[in-house]
């Protein structure tokens, strides 16, 4: 089959791969719908996670079911499946606690490689789930973002507290950053501010429901927020970008009680222990555990009551992956689908 | 009047200082009944914290209150009194929401001096909360014990939402750990693990309601209670310490989605970002908000259902205070109490 690899940063190559096969009972194999390239996966594109041997990549995925494993119970070939980009049993008690992306028995999908034709699902009675019948294909974008950057952001907003009577502030403007938004407005936010410079994504943020739009970052950004809000910060702030910079201007922008869910893939990140003392914030972030949201998402896309899937500005065959990493790299396109 | 002046690290002096005067309309005096000496008050005597100039010391304290200035209205000269170590108006938006600390008229009382005869309190109406009448002697230390310790332990068993069904460990075996552990009890924890190596804390902790003791410390204590909770860790973690050590003993010992409140004053405390990202745990706290609490602890001290006074292992006059720091810096002291 077809399938993506990363061979050093800047190199990501459509190669003839290995078809995957069932290894445990309790896998999987799906046929991708679509699929598409992830603002992490340009962490080691650019240079700034190591690539040590030529390896598969893409953790996102939609896609049928073609062949279960023996112990494969509640999944069945030719479903339509969404998944999360961590496997999961569903049973343990981390995942009982709504922490499927800390599963005691997780593995991650980033290994099978997703940018392909098809793909091993490890623990697919707790890591999929089909949607009621075949989507109609204008909502295949829409149910492969609830695969991770919808489920992500749904995850941050849920972690800033967002809610009635509350002002939201957004940091990042890339797809998570954009879908923090949409939930923001879905939970019932009062205010939601996009904290972004470029235009286009500004005016999807306005679409999703973004009440008010901030161009300044940093200390700037920071004072904005604050006088939007009497001076004291926002309730609620969303981190989708995963730097020294946006975690303190997310810090800076919340008041003393307020909750930040940051989900941003945190690099060279160190918290300075003192003023997040001072600051009297709720901190909770890391990884989603999508597979939480993941059945309350599919409704919600499958009764067209969300439309996530606006984030993918752009669409190409599988075999030009490449050219999506570089459109995606240099900020041409917010997000890439790929059709296998 | 006399009252502690602390002059470089390791010298404090009870002095003559000039008695406090209202100074705002707001104000109160108040005549000290008992005050202490805190583990923060340790910082600069041990040199953690420079010492720039000769300081009146002292943030703790219950009293009677002298002289009211002419705004004050629901506080009462001839009233015995507990406040906070910060004074608020408890009235602001910050307040309301239960953040006293970062009240937006806040004003430290540390300066004032509490290790002293008598005292100014700013704020008076939204500070000084009264007992329902003239308290028992007895009760004396437990009021004083509200005034910090207490109502800082609470806010980081609220913070780190202990509670029925919780297994909470506490990180930090001075008066704050200890009194963590009573409100955990108190918050109805299943489990309350004190990490503690000395003899007479780990009595008193097990007197509080601690069901279990660990004396490792650092990595070997996170493996005892992940030992202790079927490899997840503590669903709640109370850190009263304040170092990078007990933070990411306390970080590292909560399972993922568990709770850690925080309240050690953050001392070259740096976050490792992508450790905390892949903790998933929840982290909230810093100086806390003791005034949310104390209508409540009161209630509790003066029905005699708690007795959080217990911390107090000596007792000495305040012509005394500088021995009172050494039995603290020395630990042979867990909490000096002053009679002035």
């Amino acid at each position: 089959m077809r399938g993506a690899v990363i061979h050093a940063a800047g190199d990501v190559r459509v190669e003839n791969r290995p078809e995957p096969k069932i290894v445990a009972p309790t896998d999987a194999i799906i046929r991708l719908t679509a699929t598409c390239i992830c603002g992490s996966d340009l962490w080691p594109y650019r240079g700034f996670d190591p690539v040590d041997e030529p390896s598969p990549i893409g953790h996102e995925y939609v896609g049928i079911v073609e062949e279960i494993g023996d112990e494969v119970t509640t999944i069945k070939p030719g479903q339509f499946v969404v998944g999360s980009f961590t496997a999961s049993d569903n049973t343990c008690e981390n995942c009982q606690a709504g922490y499927q992306s800390a599963c005691v028995h997780r593995e991650p999908i980033g290994s099978e490689g997703a940018q392909a034709e098809l793909m091993r699902i490890p623990l697919a009675d707790g890591t999929l789930v089909p949607t009621p019948d075949m989507p109609a294909d204008d909502l295949i974008p829409s149910f492969l973002a609830a695969s991770d950057v919808l489920g992500t952001a749904w995850f941050a907003a849920v972690a800033a507290e967002a809610g009635p009577g509350k002002t939201v502030a957004v940091v990042g403007d890339g797809a998570v950053g954009l879908l923090g938004v949409l939930a923001a407005k879905q939970l019932g936010a009062e205010r939601i501010v996009a904290m972004s410079r470029h235009r286009p994504r500004q005016a999807l943020a306005l679409e999703y429901g973004a009440t008010d739009i901030v161009e300044e970052r940093g200390d700037e950004g920071v004072a904005k927020i604050k006088e939007l809000t009497n001076g004291l910060g926002a309730h609620s702030v969303i981190e989708a970008v995963g730097t020294q910079e946006s975690m303190m201007q997310a810090i800076r922008s919340t008041r003393p009680g307020g909750h930040i869910g940051y989900v941003g893939v945190a690099h060279d990140v160190e918290l300075p222990g003192e003023e997040l003392f001072f600051s009297h914030v709720h901190l909770h972030g890391g990884n989603a555990p999508v597979r939480r949201f993941l059945p309350e998402l599919v409704e919600l896309i499958w009764n067209r009551q969300i439309d996530p899937g606006k984030v993918f500005d752009l669409e190409l065959p599988l075999e030009q992956t490449a050219e999506g990493y570089r459109a995606m790299d240099e900020r041409r396109a917010i997000k890439v689908l790929l059709r296998p």
